[in-house]
C-alpha cells in the first residue's frame, strides 16, 4: 500500500476515531464495533472498515475492534508513537493562545520552544515555553531536533521564515498565515485557514437552502 | 445535482480557485484554462473540470474560463454573493486576532458584533466590532440577522452556547472549541482544530518517511 495515496479526509476520520478510541479507553471500554465507531464520528460502518483496511487488519469479524490495540494502531500510523517535537514562530495573540493550548500535549505534540521578534518577550517563558530571538532559530531547531513548526507570523514574512525553516532539516510545517508558500516537495505543509473553513460553512448553508432571510 | 453530496475537499478546491481567480482578475487576467487552475493548487486538469462539472456547464472547450465569469459562478456556488453576516461569541487571544484579521472581510465575511464575558471589553471596540455582555446573545444574532457564528469560547461553554445561537436562528458554526458539540442537523458546523491538522502533518511525515532522526 502506498501510503501518500491515503486520502486527507481518510486521515481526518482517523484522527477522529483516535480521539473517540482514547475517550473510550478513559472510560474502560475493552470492546468497539465498527457500528459505534462510525455512530461516534457520524460516518457509516462500511467507511470505518473501508478506512481501516488501507492499514491492514484490525479486529474479528462479529468481535469488534479491542479498543487498547486499535488505538495503539491509529497512532502508530498518525505516526504518534512518541510525542513530537514542536516549535512556533511568532509568539502573538494567535501564538500565545496555542502555547496555552494544553490538549495539544495531550494529542501527542510538545511545543519546545517559541520564536520571535518582540525582545520584551525574549528570556520570558508563556506556559512553560521559552521564547526566542529569531537569530537563534536555525541553531535551536537543530539542537532541539524539531519535527513540526508552526508558523503564526504575519503573511509577509512567513516565506522568509519557512525558507529558513525549511533549511533546518524540519519535516512539516504548519501555518496560520494565509499566504501561499514555495516549499520544497519533502516538507509536508497544512494550513489553517479561517476563512477558507468559513467558504465552506457557507456553501453548506447555500446547499442547504438554510440561509437566514434579510429583512 | 444534489448540493449536499458535493463533497468537503471539492469544496477546499472551490476555494482555492476562487482565491486564485480573485488574483487573476486583480492582474488583469481575462481568461484561464484548466492546465493553469489545476498547476496554481496543486491539483491536475482533470480534477478541475471534474470538480466544476458538478455545478454546471462552464468555459468552451479549448478556449479556456472567462476568469471574471468564473470568479462570479463559484462566489455564487459558495454561497459569496453579498457579504455574510458573522458575529463572534468569546473575545480572548484567538477571538481578538480574528477580529483584526483583514482578509476575512476581503473573502465575504463581515464580523459584525462580538460577545464576551468579561465587564472590561463591554462597550469597547476591538478593530471596530462592539463587545457585548453574553446577556444580549440572542436578542442581537437575530437584531443584527446573523448567519454564522465564530465560537472562541472556553470549551467547557462551548455547548451551552451553541445551544444558544442555534435557537436564535443562526446557520452555521465555526467552532474553535475542540469539544464535541450537540447541534440540531439543519445548523452547519465545522472546526478549526490546530491538533487536528497537526495529527494530519504527522501522518504524512511518517508516510514520506520524512522523520527527523533522534540524537
Amino acid at each position: 500500500m502506498n501510503l501518500r495515496k491515503i486520502s486527507e479526509s481518510t486521515v481526518r476520520r482517523l484522527s477522529l476515531y483516535l480521539n473517540l478510541l482514547r475517550d473510550m479507553s478513559d472510560a474502560g471500554t475493552e470492546v468497539v464495533s465498527s457500528v459505534d465507531l462510525a455512530g461516534g464520528i457520524g460516518t457509516t460502518a462500511a467507511q470505518v472498515r473501508k478506512d481501516l483496511s488501507n492499514f491492514g487488519s484490525f479486529g474479528k469479524r462479529g468481535q469488534g475492534y479491542v479498543v487498547e490495540d486499535l488505538r495503539a494502531s491509529i497512532e502508530s500510523i498518525l505516526g504518534l508513537v512518541r510525542p513530537r517535537r514542536v516549535a512556533l514562530v511568532g509568539a502573538g495573540k494567535i501564538g500565545s493562545a496555542l502555547l496555552g493550548y494544553r490538549d495539544l500535549r495531550t494529542r501527542g505534540f510538545e511545543i519546545i520552544v517559541a520564536f520571535d521578534i518582540d525582545p520584551e518577550k525574549y528570556g520570558r517563558k508563556v506556559f512553560d515555553v521559552p521564547v526566542l530571538p529569531m537569530d537563534q532559530l536555525e541553531q535551536r531547531l537543530s539542537a532541539d531536533r524539531i519535527e513540526i513548526v508552526i508558523l503564526a507570523t504575519p503573511p509577509a514574512v512567513a516565506q522568509e521564515v519557512a525558507n529558513r525553516v525549511t533549511a533546518s532539516g524540519v519535516a512539516g510545517i504548519l501555518s496560520f498565515a494565509a499566504s501561499k508558500l514555495e516549499t520544497d516537495a519533502t516538507l509536508a505543509v497544512r494550513w489553517m485557514d479561517v476563512a477558507l473553513e468559513l467558504e465552506g460553512l457557507s456553501f453548506l448553508i447555500s446547499a442547504a437552502g438554510n440561509e437566514v432571510e434579510e429583512s
